[in-house]
């Protein structure tokens, strides 16, 4: 990190850069726990986003997604434990009620507020009980709210998931902040359910679209779980101007360097996302290089992190390189089959397309660290890509055969 | 069944047909149980086959491959407990080598021999065992074998897959047989990754093939167990002729009944794949109808099928249809977001885009049932597909955490 133009902010999140606060409270869609936040900004922000690819789109979708295009909004809603996918027309109406409540009480135009959900499909959202206790949420917006945000947006999380760097731009400091939940339902695209960026540079939606791509790419479209792209997925970035730095432009060293920090913070939380992955219990990260294309190293390094065999083969620690080079196979991306290599942290078990005998004690013992490297080299050109997955557990077949019940 | 115009036949398999013969032996490639078959015909047969679409490729493929387009072979050989996969010139040499001894003790040209191998990848074959145990296999070649060949493909399937039915053309009767092994890394396409189909019709190799293929879409490459499309999936029917009728030619009544008899018995030995996978406590049949084009119905149900969520869901016995209309929307099939039916078994749990308040008890006994049928209505056109997976269960994650060790 000694190279790194950007500094960490320990504990960081969503109220780390100027003029945000947040607030996370129990609306009761839960049975315990905080589950409603609500996130604001002291001024309009310049707002981004890039949604699920699902045909089947929730209800709060339909809602946020022309009111990011805008471009301009102020706030943010989010509920977990109800998705409020697959509720038809009072779904829609729910959502707009939801959206409708919080600028009542945050005295903003309707169209400046932002909503999201998270949770189980198909059930009617309580917005009545989202109404009763948007209140206290907005009553308790304070610039220390960040964390209790990013707790109420969680669903089967197990860990809260923050990041916050900032960096210098001439005199001016900049922050980007961000929380995102994961779990279950993860995969490209988008790959987290939820994620929400804030920054307090000064930047034009467009512009502030083409840094959002840029850097999904490269993070939250790179990890997976399971394998199921969601109706919900979301990812959003507010900036809300109040570095007054010169507005940034793109082509620019100023733009790079902003989507740099964008990067760092969305693979920190994308990272955050796949280790938490339901029943994990080790972060896998697939590093894939010597690919013709970076959208060849991407593919394989996608399907690598995403194939059961492979999952269930790290958890068992067991160093089965071949299901490894059987999902880059399948994957779509183009390279020599053979000339690959393959290594289990250090530790060449493939050279030029074939197995090598290897101490399996040394490859289970990097088995067992977190994280779990795993490295293709195709020999096919000069790309790279890393992907983000976990293991595939007991917990995982546990926790999804009761996740309604 | 009453309106088939083929009769079933109890316990058959690819001896079923004239003139096949088959065996199976343990040569020690597993620790015990039998792991090396040997099919044969007493005259030449036509042969078609499909492949995986891995780019790695197996090399028994590499060897089958090239002759199955020659059109014509009279022997297959098929080791279990080694893939010969990502095993460099040595492992093709070392395919070739099998085909080689089984030539030889044939008295066959080499390259009316096909091999196929199923098991682990990256270790290379002991072609010398499958050497010491061929002369055995050879003698042991039986109208009884059938059976003992299909158990020696197994890897960890744990019930013998083999159907055969019969029909009449003319005064000729046609048998068509088969014997799978599949258990994990099945996923379309290829679905099965050793399927091995005999008949004693006359036909010609490319007629076969069309056959074939026609079969295929409708029965392996609609069914998945883990989504990993292995390095050496691969189905081959091979029509001896001896049933002497007239030789078919497309687009005639007798084509079209020999692809209805093929299709059925390939469809008998995918549900038997899908039910018999890693781990499955259950058959999960998918029924997708009212879609825009067929290929959109399959697209729909394979995704269904394919989803580690609905899986784990039908483990648990749990009516999360949401998990179902998730997988739809992402499979990339074309329907109407809003306007799609699900039901369980008969009951229906959502119509019209949402969902419906249901009989969870209701539910929850449709899902005890075996299979586990799902229906889905996307009320967007006339086209239907079913396909078939099973449930994700601890014994899955079980199995795959140390298979190889």
């Amino acid at each position: 990190m000694n190279s790194s133009p950007f500094t960490y902010i320990e504990g960081g999140g969503v109220t780390s850069p100027q003029g945000f606060t947040a607030s996370g409270v129990h609306a009761g869609l839960k049975k315990k726990d905080m589950d409603l936040a609500v996130l604001y900004s002291e001024v309009g922000f310049a707002v981004a986003g890039v949604f699920t690819t699902n045909r089947v789109k929730a209800a709060p979708l339909l809602v946020t997604m022309p009111r990011v295009a805008g471009g301009v909004a102020q706030a943010l809603v989010v509920n977990s434990g109800n998705a409020n996918a697959c509720t038809g027309e009072e779904g829609l109406e729910d959502a707009h009620e939801m959206g409708r409540l919080t600028a009542n009480l945050l005295d903003l135009p309707e169209d400046r507020v932002l909503v999201a959900s998270t949770g189980v499909i198909g059930v009617r959202l309580p917005v009545n009980r989202i109404g009763a206790a948007l209140p206290s949420a907005v009553a308790g917006l304070s610039r220390d709210g960040g964390s209790d945000a990013a707790c109420a947006i969680m669903t089967t999380d197990t860990v809260l998931k923050q990041a916050a760097v900032s960096f210098t731009l001439g005199t001016h400091r900049i922050t980007v902040g961000g929380m995102a939940k994961g779990s279950g339902m993860i995969h490209p695209n988008m790959a987290t359910m939820l994620g929400f960026i804030t920054t307090d540079i000064v930047i034009r939606p467009q512009h502030l679209q083409e840094a959002l791509r840029y850097a999904s790419e490269r993070s939250f479209n790179l990890i997976s779980v399971d394998g199921d792209t969601s109706t919900n997925d979301m990812l959003l970035v507010l900036a809300n101007g109040l570095a007054a730095n010169d507005p940034v432009e793109p082509d620019t060293p100023e733009f790079e360097l902003f989507r740099e920090a964008l990067t760092t913070v969305c693979i920190e939380l994308a990272k955050k996302v796949a280790r938490d992955g339901e029943g994990a219990t080790c972060l896998l990260e697939v590093r894939v290089k010597g690919a013709p294309t970076e959208e060849d190293a991407r593919k394989a390094a996608r399907a690598i992190c995403a194939s059961s065999l492979v999952k269930a083969a790290v958890f068992g620690r067991d160093a089965n390189w071949g299901r490894v080079i059987c999902a880059a196979g399948y994957s779509g991306a183009d390279f020599n089959p053979n000339s690959f290599d393959v290594y289990l942290g250090d530790l060449p078990v493939a050279l030029a397309g074939r197995g090598l005998s290897f101490d399996e004690q040394w490859a289970t013992a990097i088995l067992e660290q977190d994280p779990v490297v795993v490295t293709v080299d195709l020999h096919s050109g000069g790309a790279g890509a890393v992907a983000w997955g976990c293991d595939l557990s007991y917990d995982y077949v546990k926790i999804n055969a009761a996740y309604r019940t």
